[in-house]
């Protein structure tokens, strides 16, 4: 009756996740480090070698000519350029160590850096999947659902911004409908897209709408941008010319080389980080040559080939490894860093998604990584972002949440008098310590169950992934769009209204 | 053909864990404490007022006597001792840090203590599971099978031999079948019940009988007893009549509370740890004034009621920070820690088991846990033994493995000869390096699919706990038992029938 009550016409159900609201995570643990400071080293100057007498493909003009006047050596023919040490350890050197990241909802500002953990949703999946439709390719609606969901998930720092793919709308406008999706239905901090110049810029002008103008968000910076390396040991036009303009306002990228050993990499994982290392130092240091001070995350996503498939293997230990070696190189250098936290090549949301979720997660949260993309939702190597992964995945960060909080020690958790209360061969469920505790006691679980083997076959003896469906529902249920003003949303709206004018005639790309 | 030739009749099949022999794991990073050094003090000082203010049952007149006679003050009415904090110190002081623990096979011989890591199977479960009969009560059938599965997977270093309860035999003969299952179908170091002093004779009689007497394997420990107090703050006669017959023969014991906090000691985890590390030293102590310098292992057990369903949670953050911190308590005193590896409360092998279980396996390997119970097969609170999550564990172990090697940092593993080689934007698939190493290259998957989608279909689109059915048996068909002389299985044989018959009157207890 009284739940009837509370859940009538007036207000909201109930979220499944109202003991869980959004905070700041930080990880009290001292970091894990894998390698020695020899070993660190020795990275350190194969990859200072790499950059020196190997270097590096950048395909694109105005990059050649920032790293020429600088002093860097440049083949214009090649795209070619060669970088010293002094010059690029120089350059790295000013970006800063930790920096804010502002989101629309202020209580959504994120500090990047030391040991705040950022977890992001999975991004860039072109199909999605639930159990009631299956796997198909994403849709603007699939977009849409995703971002409310991580709206509504407290444990969710960043909304990753290119999350699932919405193949049906053509190509060219894709990203001005993720843009006002993501302003729109959620103010959570977002990441965009750095495809080019156009689409880069697109996205800081819809940001400086929605934050009051490009000088405003020049200083304080809104949106994260994710530029990956062509490894081996290539930058390519499309992401050096979105960099340009992220990085020239202000806006903060992560330089990610994406590097699966045995294929863009030797097969050695010292090999892949070193090479790793030279990539990420390099384009770490074009941002800092064209903005000095610029902040700025050392990415790593370093993985293994699966040399009897040939495909790219996720959640693996040599991943594992990779990502704690790259967090120590990137504190090395004092700069933030981004790791990756749900990664798997399961096909479904079962036992394999999970164990291969957790050997990417827990040496991200050891590693102290800044930033954890595809913290929830990956599947089947990042081609599909399931709503039910996703939903078991916020199960895994909000435990997550709730060990790094760690153990009060008081006189009063201490508890001296209930023990002695209490005494030998007695129980606890009674004793006032308890009775004024017991509510806000322990971690509740979202998705697991811990009925009895006769209540949960009586509840239909679902699997997780099938207990995860309904509170996926549960929650969109529940959601509420953030405030925005009219204006603003009307600003946003003729924005892209134009925008979409000036493109309807490559519609066909 | 050639395939066919070589699985001929004379040739056992391949194994699935053909590229994962048995071996000692160490875990070279440093381990993660929780606590700062005044908060250990903090629980130990807090344990040391429990152990003297507040006192322990001891339901066992010898033990009472021993205490007594050390100089604890003793009610011999309620069986109660009050233990001061330097009788207990002291004794433990006299534990070793670190021992031998002896297998049948020598290359089995496990090191317990320091940061070696040995993984233990699941005890105790009274079900078993498998995908093809389900859940039902455990039998010899199931135990033999689970036993020969341990000693098939080279991650696994401890057959814990309790594993599932063999319900289709009389009460009164299950330890003798367990005893003389485990040391015909396995030389993998096993451990053994503390369930009385016959049923401890007896396991110490066969052992005697393997190794070549008691006076030998009171030199050298060849197996191990978990000894749980009946928290809070009371050991029974039932473990401490065991605990002596063990310790006297110098075979080690493990002293585990078992603790849901909540319910057999206060809601804070703060109280439940410092109540754990009272109990413990209080066994420790024991073992020492029984037997100085017998090894002897620090055990934790505590985790959290659920206090919504007054349920057992397995596999919680609140399980995960009791582990680390135990460990942080048994380092404090030189003592190897014990903890567990996959906990939980699934009632499937799905994404529930998989995630709750690394939640429990990564502290337990952050913080050194020498051994680490229920490794491998834990279902449904501990009360499965489940085929399929056996196998899904041992790629969880396996992967651990890998993970701990760590990365060997060469000149020849930095590989910048190659890098050169290939240069900007090629691939290394067929470079001289990579094609010299991918053989043994990264780590293997056993049940982990990584093909894509299509081929993962045409193969049937099976989730993990289905492949891990098909596999569990693939590896059963290569079980071949271990060689023991003829004589002293005939001596096993002998000692089983002449007890059977003892205890015959007694089949219907």
């Amino acid at each position: 009756m009284n739940r009837t009550r509370i859940r009538g016409r007036d207000r909201q159900p109930d979220s499944p996740l109202a003991d869980k609201p959004f905070r700041p995570l930080v990880n009290p643990l001292r970091p894990v480090e894998m390698l020695t400071p020899e070993q660190l080293e020795q990275i350190h100057t194969a990859s200072l070698h790499i950059l020196e007498n190997i270097g590096l493909d950048f395909l694109h003009e105005e990059t050649l000519a920032i790293w020429q006047a600088a002093g860097a050596k440049v083949d214009w023919a090649t795209q070619h350029a060669w970088l010293d040490r002094g010059l690029v350890l120089e350059a790295v050197a000013q970006a800063p160590a930790q920096f804010t990241l502002y989101a629309r909802n202020p209580a959504h500002n994120l500090t990047i850096g030391g040991n705040h953990i950022n977890f992001a949703t999975v991004g860039a999946a072109p199909y999605y999947s639930d159990q009631e439709r299956g796997r198909r390719p994403g849709t603007l609606a699939d977009f849409q659902r995703m971002v409310k969901l991580a709206q509504l998930c407290g444990p969710i720092h960043i909304v990753e911004g290119l999350l699932v793919e919405p193949q049906d709308i053509p190509v060219v406008y894709r990203n001005l409908e993720k843009g006002i999706t993501l302003f729109t239905l959620s103010d959570k901090v977002i990441t965009t897209a750095a495809h080019g110049q156009e689409v880069a810029t697109d996205y800081l002008n819809l940001a400086a709408l929605v934050f009051g103008g490009l000088e405003t968000i020049e200083q304080k910076p809104v949106i994260l941008s994710n530029v990956n390396a062509n490894s081996p040991l290539r930058f390519d036009e499309r992401m050096l010319s979105a960099l340009q303009v992220y990085i020239r306002h202000g806006q903060p990228v992560i330089i990610t080389p994406f590097i699966l050993a045995g294929a863009m990499s030797p097969i050695t994982m010292a090999a892949a980080i070193a090479q790793q290392n030279a990539e990420a130092l390099a384009g770490i240091a074009l941002t800092q040559l064209i903005n000095p001070g610029c902040p700025v995350v050392y990415g790593g996503f370093t993985t293994n080939v699966d040399m009897q498939s040939g495909s790219p293997a996720f959640g693996t230990p040599e991943g594992g490894m990779a990502l704690l070696v790259g967090a120590q190189l990137a504190r090395y250098y004092g700069l933030p860093y981004r790791g990756s936290g749900g990664l798997n090549n399961a096909k479904l949301p079962d036992a394999q998604a999970a164990y291969e979720t957790q050997m990417s997660l827990w040496p991200a949260v050891l590693a102290q990584a800044n930033v954890v993309f595809h913290s929830a939702g990956w599947l089947e190597a990042g081609l599909v972002c399931s709503l039910e992964k996703f939903i078991l995945d916020v199960e895994g960060l909000a435990m997550m949440h709730h060990f790094l909080a760690g153990m009060e020690i008081t006189p009063e958790t201490l508890a001296l008098d209930a023990i002695a209360e209490v005494g030998p061969g007695g129980h606890h469920f009674g004793t006032a310590h308890t009775l004024s505790r017991f509510r806000e006691a322990f971690y509740r679980p979202i998705v697991s169950d811990r009925q009895n083997y006769e209540a949960w076959l009586e509840h239909g003896g679902l699997d997780a992934a099938a207990r995860a469906h309904t509170i996926a529902h549960q929650l969109l249920n529940t959601y509420q769009s953030p405030s925005l003003d009219p204006s603003l949303a009307e600003a946003l709206q003729d924005y892209v209204a134009r925008r979409k004018g000036e493109m309807s005639g490559r519609v066909g790309e």
